[in-house]
């Protein structure tokens, strides 16, 4: 099949991205704050600058693109984000930044003249410091400062000291003369592939709650602690798992869902009792009702279990989002845009969280989803064609040049 | 508190082995067939000739001492290990080989002639070449020859290769005249504080049958997949988890033991679903049907959840070793002494492997427990007080001085 100027476009630009932070067996790691993240930015500013557009970054790493002069007001900002989880896929974030690069293009091409920069956010993913939307929650003041406060990578280095190191000022000035806020990204779902739809137009972000759990019980020979003298940590936190899983499929008629992403336990040896064991709990769902009562079943179950095995917790929030509705009037456009292209949509929600959350409440703010390949992400066989990108680029185009017309 | 001999003179070796493999923070590192386990014997049989005793070594580096003349046939063998795993504690071994001197000197003192040899074994913990017992197995002729080569550190330099270093022969003759072989050790458990004891007369050793479980589900991202599409790895984890505790607790009526001590999850971040989990089993008893019970329930019920949720596993062995029955009539004398003493003590299974399984099976072999603080072992905060040592001491001697009446 030949590539359209858009589909060859992007192929080059993925070209270009697609050695920083590669695994040998596919998939990327290219975590926030990190030189792959550093990397990935540099090639977009570079790209950008290659295709002739003006290139800037703000106070705390975020890299912008524009044909506009410097000062313009009232412009339409597209965004996502270039860093990825680890082990993911090279289309989470960076499909959406490179397709507002694409529409850079193709309005200049056609001559319109409508003011839009593409943003290129930093950290999104919590997969480094456990919270998201970092970069454009920073930019637009929307990041709770004691969510940054008690942020920290893996190893307890805090976020800000990682800021301080790089120079950045997370208190400086806020992103300015942004009207509008549109976003394209990979569903991350398999709605719009069972539904037969190329285009997803968003209604509403699901919120995250996020917590802490660690439990603390008593590390011990394997062989010589009888079963019933233990306080078994991992014991607790395999409970716990299976309550957060109850929990989400309680809720699962409010299309919440629920999970323990992640487990670190200690000493975690073949043959010790495992003494001290810390859980990842990431709840989320657009009805916020449905998030708090899978919060309060969670907790209940928790207090209950580490009563009766004689197992300490605390459980932290670390991150507590809610849901974000999204611009109806876009919503609509969006629909029309995609309907006038011929292209089969439809309205959903998003379970995951993106970076227009951070914009939702201070501009009107639009999100196109588009398929990838069985709903397949944050997993290094994460695919979308390039023709399907193309199809948001088109939606997009469309939306600015019939405002244009 | 004042001490008695017995106590000044263990007081006294202790202070002269304090230094080797010294850490700055606390207890010990004095890996097998390494310059610090040389310097430990080399101390060993510096102390034992200035108490008196005729000492030598055999042909693998294991250490002896005794104050009967060379040919002594059917004397009685006191034994334990001078090496220690990666920051360990002084007492786990030494304190066996220590707790004899004390005992020849102690029946020297009361003129008892009954022929009593000390044993400082190599190489007892599987710190360093991942095999445990292997003085003790070598010069007993129980070490399997396949074991022997599969051996190597961990930089994978054969065990055989630093034998040869050291001019030492695994296959030249076996220990000769031994009738009897007794071990005290630092239990590695908390039973003995538990119940109040000060001596522990162990029944049997327990045999470790250890498994690699591999779950291998779907890594999808947490906040897009509904409850009703996952394949979560961790949660058929957790649930195995449980599945081995209740095998476990099924089975404590035999004094067996199950545990999960090491979990590895991938791609283990707050945002994934997770896709593929690894767990180490750790089943131990003393009675080897009801090792094989636990292990078929393990598998019966992986089976079944791994069916349930669609979740791939292979269940694997990476060592399987068989349980050690200990002398039913020492066992009885061992008790009769401590009963004598007035010293609370119980009859209680090992679940930690000892240098005594090399010899059950070719002479009578009895162990003796003392207690340890919280049951806190191979850990740098291991302590054992004096006292206690002694009180070990005194039943051995009482065993001996009984014999001989």
């Amino acid at each position: 099949m030949e590539l359209t100027t858009t589909g060859s476009l992007l192929r080059e630009l993925f070209a270009r991205f697609a050695p920083i932070g590669a695994l040998p067996g596919g998939g990327v790691t290219r975590l926030a704050y990190t030189e792959r993240e550093d990397e990935m930015h540099a090639c977009f500013r570079d790209a950008a600058r290659d295709l002739g557009f003006r290139v800037w970054t703000d106070c705390v790493g975020n890299s912008y693109a524009a044909g506009f002069p410097e000062g313009t007001q009232d412009y339409t900002l597209i965004g996502s984000h270039l860093d990825s989880v680890i082990e993911g896929g090279e289309y989470d974030g960076v499909a959406g930044v490179l397709a507002g690069l694409a529409v850079l293009c193709e309005l200049r091409e056609r001559r319109i003249g409508t003011p839009v920069a593409v943003a290129a956010f930093r950290c999104e993913e919590s997969s480094n410091f456990r919270v998201c939307t970092v970069g454009s929650g920073l930019v637009t003041g929307t990041l709770e400062d004691a969510v940054l406060r008690g942020a920290s990578d893996r190893q307890g280095v805090p976020l800000l000291r990682h800021l301080e190191c790089y120079g950045f000022d997370p208190h400086a000035a806020l992103l300015r003369g942004c009207a509008r806020y549109l976003e394209l990204h990979i569903e991350q779902g398999r709605v719009l592939q069972e539904r037969g739809c190329e285009i997803g137009v968003v209604s509403a972000i699901a919120a995250p709650h996020r917590f802490l759990l660690r439990l603390r019980g008593m590390a011990e020979h394997s062989g010589a602690t009888p079963m019933s003298l233990r306080r078994d940590s991992l014991c607790a936190a395999a409970e716990a798992i299976l309550a957060v899983e109850r929990a989400g499929l309680s809720e699962a008629v409010n299309d919440s869902v629920a999970t323990v992403g992640c487990v670190e336990n200690r000493p975690n040896v073949m043959n010790a009792v495992p003494g001290e064991t810390t859980l990842q709990i990431d709840l989320r769902g657009i009805r916020e009702d449905s998030v708090v009562r899978m919060e309060n079943a969670v907790r209940r179950e928790v207090e209950a279990l580490c009563a009766r095995r004689g197992v300490g917790f605390t459980l932290d929030a670390v991150d507590v989002k809610h849901p974000v509705l999204l611009d109806e009037g876009l919503q609509k456009r969006l629909c029309a845009a995609a309907e006038a292209l011929g292209l089969p949509h439809m309205v959903l929600p998003s379970g995951a969280g993106h970076d227009a959350m951070s914009f939702a409440e201070l501009c009107p703010t639009g999100m196109v989803f588009i398929p990838c390949r069985d709903g397949v992400s944050h997993n290094v066989h994460e695919h979308t064609e390039l023709s399907q990108i193309e199809n948001g680029v088109r939606v997009l185009v469309r939306l600015l040049a019939a405002e244009q017309a």
